[in-house]
């Protein structure tokens, strides 16, 4: 957000960029409802951005029109974009087929996650190192799916603490997988990177650019940010 | 694009930019039906830019011309340059001089490509590893051969889905290659580039610093994107 | 700070940016001594930043409340953010649970650190490498230990001349760690980093992306600074 | 060059900056025809600059009034400076003193080059690397000049296709080397660097952050170019 | 330098914006005759910056005053900030307590430096490798003394040629010393970095970002510099 920029906006410009953006925050509302899709808005701590969204679409087509909508809110005039991250949903190389009823709707679950509603959001992307000496993709894949069924054990462990929605971004975008997670405590995120940087599969073989901390929230709070102790 | 920028100009000063951009874009269709050259308008995904062009020309003048061309426009001035490559296309050192005249139609298809009509483009430029442990530029002839023999073959698996014109970049441009795919489904570029980085050409001496991602568009649609839901 | 674009504003406008900003200065002030947070104003030396602050919350919430109230100050329209840390307090890996009330009142301590009344302040983010031959994480946790506690041996040599909090960022933000020192000599600063970089916890295991010193400061000095030899 | 803004120039004014650039060009000119340094206009390929400028003077200091003068041209005003390096042209350390009146004039053309008459040229810096298992500082003096004979034995296979200018800029710019190459066919570019990666002194010992290609340009073509098209 | 920016200024608020910046410029010179600290202007070569200042002072305090009072000047908003560094003087670690009065007397200078009277500075920052195979801070105490032996050594032989100011930064910012040369030709400083570059300390065990260097101006000369040619 370009605070400076913004507060020179007279009050009725304002209140038009707002409900461009609240008619559109509708529409994806609508899609959501209609389960073609999820968003969760959240408000990003730290200096990094102010404002983040997470798109899910069955389409990449459809993720580029709402990244297009989006950009031509007239609210995004005081926006400043920073980071992104294109992705599809996957399951897991090491899953294997599903032999039950329960495996299929876990396989269709992660296929077509929904963000879920917890109130903190933790995300980052991920690669898998091709260093000398820690090069994940000569691992014989035995290996690598011993390394990932003791990370997945992690993962379960925190059940109803943090939820997890995994995407691939490899050849879509720089880094190799998108993590996102959820959580009711965002020490949560804390707790569950930190036990995970343990095993071979992180320590050993993850790459960490960056993490992104953010607090969910909704176009009635983010009306209400951008309007409160704005002056005129 | 400069969204906030491109807002504020007057609808009919807005047509005019347009124009011109439509008579370059014009220019540049006639070259290409002339089979002088061949080019691919996309729409970006993500924030990493909003319009992209590939454009295949016989010299590295008549390149610096729609270059010269482009940023001339008027409504570069509403555009704000990302990421650039400049390469020439090339057979590959690994092949042998073709025996047969399909061998020969093969090499010139590698050496004049024509942007193929697929819907989706991948950009990524690539540069092999040099350092201790892992030197693609110290291996013997023959054992770089076969690795791009696994490489191509995976390659070739891909043929109908995914077409690949492959760019050498070293000595004029950061990277030394440059790798544009093309397919009519999106998560194919997600496959191939996955399969291809378990093998070692990729796995131990590939380098990937950054992945594009793209639709494809063209003049009309340009203008619809510029034009539908910016006010006035 | 842009100076520059400071010197512009009229006197009385100034002065409304400040009293906004001394009204936000009061209210952590008030939060501070009723003992709910505490932070820490700086003037950061060389050009990577003007001025710096820190805070304490019990919350990322409160956390989150704090930025978005320095964001929407008017003064913050002069202000162009540099480098943020998100980070929550821990109690050391290693340390095991205190089995004395000395003890477990170090551990109170820790977890809600106070900023010291000391003038000069460095901090640094840090993590553990992770790179083959040198990686933290896959130590043995006595081998982690040992280190450890000779890395505490000197930060507690330093008591009296060097205070230091230490917080975890780990899944919040990029890097691992932030590390916080108070000192009465800045030159203590460069005493103990330079101490602690020859034992094997930082000279082998630690990463440290940069360093920031200040001194600390008041809002009624920060008034002072951006009035005093402004002009008008 | 920020062509939106140098747009916005009326015509008059565009010419005065135009006349200002070419009297500090004909003052460039004068200076070569004097025999007193030498220099290389060039219109940039991508998106990385547009124009670049190689200036060969006897001293630093008559390095840095071109600087200034150029800095203060009122075209400069519409310029973005992007890269720049400052080097010294140097003998290589393994050649030895020349003993034939050939191998002393060789010499004087190292350290007094003039900048060839070549329509296309390549720009790159070079390192050494100095990395455990590569350390070219730390070869033996007689292992250095063998690794340094094959690449100038390389470097000679091209006289005629290849015009080299070789710069030292270690204890002055970042790096160590500038490399400038000249042809009259582009292509020549990445075949020379091709060849010379494969030999130990690149593959091995060589790091290449950037590469730069241009086409020769003059002033009244500079002039053409940022007056054609540009309406009014 | 904002050129673009200064050029508009007109020229009585130029000569206001200069005269401020000699008041200031005076005050420094009055404490460097005082003997209470010493420093240097000169004019950066290339385009990383076009003037620099070092600066040396007794304490954080004085030094940040400075800073402070340059960042105020009316001057400043046409001066954009690029590279800065914070380190302290010191004695190195490996030369044990001085037995004379010479060796305290040098001990004295090193601490206490005075920028000396040459036309010509290089500055760079310096911090010592740290990775498996080439550990600085994991040498024995003797090993790294022979070390900086040898390295002193060199510097030593360039006693006349060459005046050299080591900082220590370690703590203070991002690198770990600074290193400024002063010379009567420039050349002086690609001779001895690259002959320090073949020793030990600095082969296998520098690491160095990046080097500026830079002519020695004053006061008088960048008032001309600044108001030749600059129209009006």
């Amino acid at each position: 957000m370009d605070w400076a920029k913004w507060r020179l906006v007279p009050q009725n410009e304002r209140r038009e960029c707002l409900d461009g953006f609240e008619t559109l925050a509708a529409q994806l509302d609508a899609v959501q409802s209609q389960g073609k899709g999820s968003h969760y808005w959240c408000q990003v701590n730290g200096q990094k951005a102010d404002l983040g969204l997470m798109v899910l679409r069955e389409t990449l087509d459809q993720l580029q029109e709402v990244e297009t909508s989006l950009e031509k809110l007239r609210l995004s005039d005081y926006l400043v974009p920073t980071i992104s991250c294109v992705s599809v949903t996957e399951v897991g190389l090491y899953s294997g087929k599903p032999t039950t009823d329960r495996g299929w709707s876990y396989v269709n679950a992660s296929l077509h996650p929904k963000t879920p509603d917890k109130p903190y959001i933790c995300f980052y992307p991920m690669s898998k190192t091709r260093v000398p000496g820690a090069n994940w993709y000569t691992l014989p894949y035995d290996q690598r799916k011993a390394y990932m069924h003791d990370h997945g054990k992690i993962g379960r462990s925190y059940a109803g603490k943090v939820s997890i929605i995994l995407t691939g971004s490899i050849g879509l975008d720089d880094y190799e997988w998108g993590v996102t997670l959820f959580a009711d405590d965002p020490v949560q995120f804390k707790k569950i990177v930190t036990e995970l940087r343990y095993i071979e599969a992180s320590s050993i073989y993850g790459e960490f650019p960056y993490f992104l901390v953010g607090t969910k929230t909704d176009p009635e709070r983010i009306d209400k940010l951008l309007t409160d102790q704005m002056g005129q």
